[in-house]
């Protein structure tokens, strides 16, 4: 089974960007974002201390500028004309010295250049110069967020993906849920969920499928009993014991598309309290859900989740945002943010998220995926959200 | 088993980074780095669309501006003396403006301040002023890399969480060896592999280890047979065919920290060219190993091992330098490479892995981690290196 981009749809993004440069009176570009320019290329370039960089000529050719180690693996894999190549980092000449003699060859000293970045910014060992140091262009526009506008709505290859994605995120959590009972421990559910998922997939999905990240796997990031109200927790190994309410996530890359899937369960039995703040949990996210549709700013999602908790006089126990745009990163703008006025349009793809954090019981978050149709949005996750359901161990 | 650094080792940290920052004629800093925020306050924090910044200020007391969700999380975990909080990302005020009015009350305006960056970087939905557009300091100095090159020389307790990763790293690679046989597939070998070394890594060491990343695991990357000529490959679920030689890595991060250990292996068979491109390559090993020494520059080793197979005739197979340091990233400055002369000191921690790249035939490189001694290098990792240990399957 073939789960990826294909080639005429990337050359379709290139055709899309390249207009868009044009808008932004740019007859070239340089790109150094890595996302951006595996979404440009499908190439999917492993960042280090090694710069990488997009080119777009002013004839709207597509070049990529690599390290000597990766010339092969990317004429094997980006959809693009030709490569230039740089013997190493740092390297008796400096990579951007390179690249600065591939710009004037292409004559970018004489052309509205539009640029991501001033340069390469990985935090893996690289230091240099900013391009814009060594060659001036006739002028200079900053296209940072350009491409990455072009990723809010997804093609319905994309979307595709992403549902690929949260079958077998679905696969993990059920795994999870199995794996979890009083007494056992964190990182073993996590590991036997994540290894049989990881097994099931490749068996059923066979030779076609390219992660580019992680295959399917379901993990708690520490977010188990009272140490949960810790909304971004990291993995503390904890024991699951009788009455905690835990916090999943389970994901999948496909392509290197995601999709998010996280439940509030309770081991074996739950108090009435913690039932009741899971009901208004549930309910904001039904909420959320209700509101979502095209033409909606993306704040008024937040808006009315934070009218539901207030109503409710729960406003205390919310620390976070309703929500995020993702894709080929877990987390991409727009959000469901009270700030951001981005009207939803057919094709984004969110995460739904309201969350209640009580100090001494813990965390109540569900996530689901959900894409923005016509008409509202469907659901991309689809593993039980009930509180009956959510009773495990 | 409790592995972490403790509070007097962060304190220290502070105090030389203060040490530093004098050095450098700055009053005080604010820091955007993820990894340096980590290492300077023992934080762990999942970057995201959510602006983190360390402050220093003019009296040396370190404080975090974290988002509201993070307040107590940083408050439990991090080395300071008080948290700034902001709403959430983008919020109908944006966190750059709380930052700034956090700054003016501490007076940056009147101080020579030290940055790592204008502002936060993150590529995940975030966007948004530079600092230094909403305040003006009395002066401002770039100090990226200030805290890196802090970094370079590891402590003693830092070398023993690398001990630490490099135990398990071995575990979960002779899992993989044992695993891997003809007609078996790369990710199951993997993730049984991983999902072993994990759990036997939690019984052993307990709840006092946090692994602040992933755990005990290995894998090929896609490194298989012919395809394996790709030094920074992706995973391609591959089968193993009798006579390939594959290029494995094993890892373990233990509370954040790293090791590398990578192996040329062959599965059942190889042949006599297979056998002669791994001794070269075992050779220029050796030949690094008796280089690496205090006060010799890292470019020296580069060049010794480039002599070797300039000797051999074997330049035409060489993609990539010798090594990087390493520490709380898999890769960090400075480099095994010709244009890298920083002094070698004791407390550095290396890969050393040069490679051999065929077409056709894959790759020949084993990757060792090192820390330079008094005297010379100490090899941490310890798996087998020579070639009949590792005729596998």
């Amino acid at each position: 089974m073939i789960l990826e981009i294909s080639v005429s749809e990337i050359k379709s993004r290139q055709e899309k960007f390249l207009t868009n440069l044009k808008n932004n009176h740019c007859d070239a570009a340089l790109l150094f974002s890595v996302t951006d320019i595996f979404y440009l290329t499908g190439f999917n370039f492993r960042p280090s201390e090694r710069p990488i960089a997009l080119i777009a000529d002013a004839q709207g050719v597509f070049s990529l500028f690599v390290p000597r180690m990766e010339v092969e693996h990317a004429q094997e894999y980006a959809v693009i004309s030709t490569t230039y190549d740089y013997p190493e980092y740092p390297g008796t000449t400096h990579p951007m010295e390179y690249l600065k003699k591939v710009l004037q060859d292409k004559s970018f000293d004489s052309l509205s250049v539009g640029l991501d970045a001033e340069g390469y910014g990985s935090a893996k060992g690289y230091a240099g110069p900013s391009i814009t140091s060594l060659i001036t262009f006739a002028s200079k526009v900053s296209i940072k967020g350009l491409v990455e506008e072009q990723r809010y709505i997804k093609s319905s290859a994309e979307i595709e993906l992403i549902k690929e994605s949260a079958r077998w995120g679905n696969l993990a959590h059920s795994l999870l849920a199995k794996y979890t009972h009083t007494g056992g421990r964190e990182m073993e559910a996590e590991s036997r969920a994540t290894q049989e998922a990881t097994k099931a997939m490749f068996e059923t999905l066979g030779a076609g499928y390219r992660p580019y990240g992680s295959p399917a796997h379901a993990f708690y990031r520490g977010q188990i009993g009272p140490h949960s109200a810790f909304p971004h927790s990291q993995n503390q190994n904890a024991m699951f014991k009788k009455g905690f309410n835990v916090v999943s996530q389970a994901a999948c890359d496909v392509w290197g598309y995601k999709s998010e899937l996280e439940r509030t369960m309770f081991i074996e039995e739950a108090t009435k309290e913690q039932e009741t703040f899971f009901n208004h949990m549930y309910e904001a996210q039904e909420v959320a859900f209700r509101t979502i549709k095209p033409g909606v700013p993306a704040s008024k999602v937040e808006e009315e989740v934070q009218r539901y908790f207030k109503d409710h006089g729960l406003t205390q126990y919310v620390k976070h945002h309703t929500g995020h745009n993702m894709g080929l990163l877990n987390h991409e703008a727009p959000f469901f943010d009270l700030g951001d006025h981005t009207l939803l349009e057919p094709g984004m793809v969110f995460s739904v998220e309201p969350g209640l954090y009580v100090d001494g019981l813990g965390a109540f978050r569900h996530s689901d995926t959900v894409v923005v149709t016509e008409t509202g949005m469907d659901m991309i996750t689809y593993f039980p959200r009930d509180f009956e359901s959510l009773i495990i161990g």
